[in-house]
């Protein structure tokens, strides 16, 4: 899945990390940010909170973790609390008023909050907030939920004025938010975006994903709950609210195919297990006689490696990641043929010349990626190309914290998957069905939310959207 | 390998690109540099030939190329001439005044070179040059070069005053010399270090690696051979010279090992290909009942998939590296436990637990990465480790153009195998023959340069330098 | 008067401009802040409005107007209207979060808006907002406006908006307000700041000086008046509104001892003008026998050309002052005695040695700048030195948009004259008295704001804050 | 004079700064750059020396020297020794590579050189190091005389290396040139620019002007003298060598015209009060009934204020100078009227309004900016304007260190005295005699380089430019 592809900005994607009472809290959370970089890569930030004198400290920026806080002084956000978050969005005009965490004061001191998460009824949230005199800085629907939570703050406690603004809310919604005395983390009741408990010589953190815990050293816990809102206080005080009751929810499957780190365990299963499984699953639905089985790096590695298990073709590293890709590139003006492509990745010649290949990749979005890295393995001298995708076709934009472009773009939605064969110009292409799928994560079918293959949106859509 | 290991400077690493005749030099140079960021990430520069005002340009910078050159107009580098070159030294001190291409006004117009390499003779050259009255603004032994080749060049043509020039120079270099009228390219008769030619849209190109070319769309022509100099001018005359007769030469076989980029070609032989065979022939000579083959990566893993075909034992990804790693970082004062290594790597535990590892690498040098890396293992779980390296032990330190320490800090110079395999904690350790090693390259044995494993330095080592 | 030398932040010191409906609005607005600079060093913002697409854009930055807009392309900030503000503030934290224009998505469509002033009953407006559910992202006051606008213009046209916003409001303040039909400039009933109307090929500009139109190029046409809202719409429709009724108001005196710039016009007097005639002022109540007048480059230049016109002592630049300094300095650390007072004024030997000398300034804030001058002086050989001030002792903090310290700070709160003069070591001391104050800037006694001076506060002060 | 009229390049003008055995030398030299400012506002650096490591550390960068030290850490130039340099060039391109000091390795260890001055035989000293095999990687005739000591101090020690070196140099030139173990400060035969020993702390200190000992809180103590050779090494030891033999030499009467701040000394005379004593003599020689004198600031001051004195004609600071004025401007593209000149300056109306203006400025170099500030004036409501230059008409250019165009730009070369009044329209133009110029600096008429005014060359011009 490559996503500079996208041309639209539905979605934007986020990690959290928040730290409680430890001493190094905001570099704690800067190394939480870093282990989850590829959760968005455009911006960046932290805002700690200081005892001493209650004061919220902030640094935030455009761009990677390194570059935001590059020489970076942690004086400079001092405290023993900490959130962090980073982000991404295809929208082109990338402003540091988006950046979150987002800050406030309100009535009974400064609160501080960042989100991972879409919501489906912001349009109306704003709307609403607007006309009761509410002003806006931002385009984030993240300054509606600190709008909401700062009204409901006026009269209750942090963690009562949570439960009472929730319930306004509709969407996928992972929350951290930081208070003078006490961290709120927040899952929707669908769950549908992660988010982890760990523990750091007595101090609690939160994450994303548990791959932030095993930089900074941290153990998991446990997962925080669909409709789950942990508050966390005092030294290491902690309790947990339902308001929502309790249900297993729908968690993103997609977080498996594709955007969770390999190393991440999440809901039970570890993800690169989950996308071996995927390579099995595939392997036995949709076999194919062939040389070798090629991934494209990096999604695609570990469902490359079950598929050749299962198959018993070998596996090969056919196609080399060029890891040091910055945002930016100066493409000449008489253009390379497939230049975009090239520049991430170069297919090994001597390894694929005149060999039959098995190419496993995740997902095929618009489809002109995976048409010119064909294109690329034809030129390196490939006989056949046989196209495994580990996921069922993506049919439906996801409303829920995914980017994707919308459903006319999508090309599962406007071709036949013998179309798309024709138009990618493979010799064979197969996905994994829904079922497959739902076998590899070992999860009973309809028990996570598949959206994006089956356009059952288990929250509905917002209504400025229409999905066929 | 891990670079960062290193504290000494002994040698600059280092790619080379060259651009003649082309509309758009300088931004062919610049991908060509992008693709080859792995041979240098500390420096990076560009010098543009343009005919029309007789004038060089030059653009160069501290950090990534893509730092270096980040929204820049290649307009203020114009010209149908270029040269371009990466650097990496782990010197602490990274100043701009060493970065290349080197320039100078000379009698005949003015000149700019770029070297990939290492002089042996370089104090006798610069306190010879300095005893004549030359100046020194660098640390560099390019500076020699481009002393030694300015001195020549008061009464001879460009390719005359190069050949003349050479013979005093001994040691590692492949050399890029960008004149008015014409660029040389050059290698030393040892061959030490690669340097390829290619051709696209019927302009020549030259490059370290192939891979370069692939970028570009560029075609691989021939590898310039072992004290081969080579004379591009007018619009597309080549011109050979070989000075110091014809040979084979010696090339780097540690350039397969780890430095090259596996989807590159050199010396005929593809490096992916080169690296499997090497896991080909560890899992032979030593070979080891076990779970999982697991490579640390980006370099081990060519080997390990070759390790894994071999033996039959599967081929895993339990190592996950994290790419977005920047040039520094901030680390929490309570020291994180082995926090270096884990902002590289994360072992994923659920892989791992309760298996037997065979781990492969390509090198240990001084065995602290190494012993951290075990320790990672270890506490994610895994019963046994076996340490399985894709060449002999480095025994001794290059002085032709790779980062090494000096022979004290080698382990395998202090320590034997058994006593590397204690002080690493490993359940057994092996490393590759010599033998092996050539077989996996394709060579006969003693035909390349392989004195880091068994110091036999083909041309010697500086003067100042013992070797035991 | 030396601002480094303020330690509190009661105040931020500001410029403003506006365009409407010029072509380069944005590139005035910056001309117009850069000739405005001396009121505000320490951040810069300009907010345009494109008709085209019905969007604000927006570039802030932390510095000088030559620092933020460095490079700036105004491209960025398309369309035919625009507002801008620099400011000044002595927190030491000076965040981007504080800079303006502010500006916000509110029912009928964006909003900009920025001040020069300060409000006196921010406290009571902000913590009322808060509890009606508004959020604070910045600590300045201009947001509270921001808010009460907002809220009006639920219900009501952008002007109605202001009218019913305005008077909840109690302070000094100079607003420009930036709609997507109209621009609205308005002045609070006391016209305690400036704020002025000038025209340009057709177009109306509004500034807080009238340099800021010899700059651009613009025609002064008048004040806007104490209380008056001028709206200003269609391609050059203007309205006045007057919701407070018309008054004279009590401008501020002290933008005539020390703020505006020498050749500003305002009030229908100049600037330059009026600080000669301090001098004239000053010479006749307090003559002295002396060789030369030096005045404190640069706010003491006027008024010593009067001093040495009335007196007939000649004139001399005696203390140079160096225009090169930045916002920092790197002080060595076995400190150069008075090294704060040195970097910005040299005194020259060679005209105070053996000298009588009369030293002209506008204000003695803290004194400790004016005690280092005058060891200066003395170590330069002066014989006497007789310090003359334009305006009388500063013995009442400024509430109203000039930043000054605490009254207990101020040292003609704390002593008298004579003590004073000890303390500076100055061999005679005279301050302008009121009634020769009014004489010089040609107006009744108490028709200004003069509350520095007398501690008569026109329109209060903040209820946290109490005037002996 | 308008430094930013020039479009050629002939010179580089500099200022010089160099410490000797004090803690914090680096810092001091900052101080003094800091200072002299006025004297190249391109290019900054400092290099140091530091005895524990033999090593010398280097800092430069393009820039005023507040942007170059931007929160600079001194410890990075560590050492009791340093030299400085400021550079202004108007070549458009200013390369870091022409930033001074330079340094090089030569055969007894580094040195570092920094040179105030113009060689006007560099072409024949480069091509003749060309020839010899030097090279040359920038444009500076500084790098001439690098080499030419370094290939003396082959077999000298430093104080006879530069000895024997500098008889080949012909021009001007002040250096300040860093061993080892010595700092030898040397001024041309001619002396004809300024170069000043101090002492601070027991320390010696060596500037270009007098200005930075009083920043720095260092005691003048004599000017080099012209051919003066002085070496100091040890902890304060100082050796005087004249190679040349003593003689006054003709140091650059334009220093007191322009380039000196008012408030240094040089030669025995204080720069404010010979222009004061220009003004004077100016007032004497061409009387003229006017209402008020307005100079052109900043160096126009000091001799309106003797003009006035010697006139009777009231002083008056009509026109306001612009001091946050940087390096670039984003003019409008409709471009405003005379914007060059309004950016820097603009007419106080109020003031000018129906006068009679004398304007005294020092010189009128192309006319053009005269012109517009003429045209301002009028604007301003003006009824005369009688312009008063303070030095003679400038119709040959500067060979030896002073920025001025070639003679065929130069107005006076051009035209006649009563031409240029026509041409910048003015009521009427007087010019200081030669003879008057040298009453108000009290010197021997002939006693000092007045080239620019007389075409008396003292040394000669360049091969390659012909004076008529």
């Amino acid at each position: 899945m490559n996503k500079r592809e996208f041309g639209d900005c539905f979605n934007e994607e986020c990690a959290l990390i928040g730290v409680w009472n430890h001493q190094e809290a905001a570099n704690l959370a800067y190394l939480g940010l870093y282990s989850q970089q590829h959760r968005g890569q455009e911006g960046a930030g932290i805002v700690s909170y200081n005892d001493d004198n209650c004061k919220l400290y902030i640094h935030k920026g455009i761009g990677l973790v390194s570059e935001v806080f590059d020489d970076f002084d942690f004086q400079r956000l001092p405290g023993r609390n900490a959130i962090g978050h980073v982000r991404y969005s295809t929208a082109g005009d990338c402003r540091l008023a988006e950046v979150q965490p987002f800050q406030a004061e309100i009535s009974n001191g400064r609160m501080a909050l960042a989100q991972n998460g879409n919501l489906i009824n912001n349009a109306e949230l704003r709307s609403g907030l607007i006309k009761e005199g509410a002003i806006f800085t931002s385009t984030s629907d993240t300054e509606s939920i600190l709008h909401l939570i700062a009204r409901k703050a006026q009269k209750n406690p942090p963690v009562k004025a949570v439960i009472e603004a929730l319930p306004s809310i509709k969407g996928a919604y992972s929350l951290l938010i930081l208070f003078n005395d006490r961290l709120i983390a927040a899952r929707d009741p669908n769950g549908l975006r992660p988010l982890v408990l760990g523990e750091i010589n007595g101090s609690y953190v939160l994450a994303s994903e548990t791959c932030a815990f095993d930089l900074i050293g941290a153990t998991f816990v446990r997962d925080i709950e669909p409709g789950e809102i942990v508050e966390i206080s005092g030294s290491k005080d902690i309790a947990s609210h339902f308001p929502f009751g309790k249900s297993k929810g729908t968690p993103c499957i997609f977080e498996y195919v594709y955007f969770s780190r390999p190393d991440s365990t999440w809901n039970g299963k570890n993800v690169y297990q989950a996308r071996k499984k995927m390579g099995h699953e595939l392997a036995k639905e949709s076999p194919i006689e062939a040389d070798i089985v090629v991934p494209v790096p990096d999604s695609g590695v570990a469902a490359a490696i079950g598929f050749s298990e299962e198959s018993g073709i070998p596996f090969e590293m056919g196609l080399i990641r060029n890891h040091y890709v910055g945002r930016t590139f100066i493409e000449p003006q008489q253009s390379i043929r497939d230049f975009g492509v090239k520049i991430k990745h170069n297919a090994n010649k001597q390894i694929l010349n005149g060999k039959r290949v098995v190419v496993v990749d995740d997902s095929i979005v618009r489809g002109t990626t995976t048409k010119k890295l064909i294109k690329m393995f034809r030129a390196a001298g490939a006989k056949e190309i046989h196209v495994r995708i580990t996921a069922p076709p993506t049919k439906g934009s996801c409303f829920y914290g995914i980017d994707t472009p919308t459903q006319e773009q999508l090309i599962a939605h406007q071709m036949s998957v013998e179309e798309i064969k024709e138009y990618i110009d493979a010799d064979s292409l197969a996905y994994l069905s829904i079922d497959g799928l739902y076998r590899a994560v070992n999860s009973e079918k309809g028990s996570m939310c598949d959206a994006c293959f089956t356009k059952n949106y288990p929250i509905g859509v917002p209504s400025s959207c229409t999905v066929e």
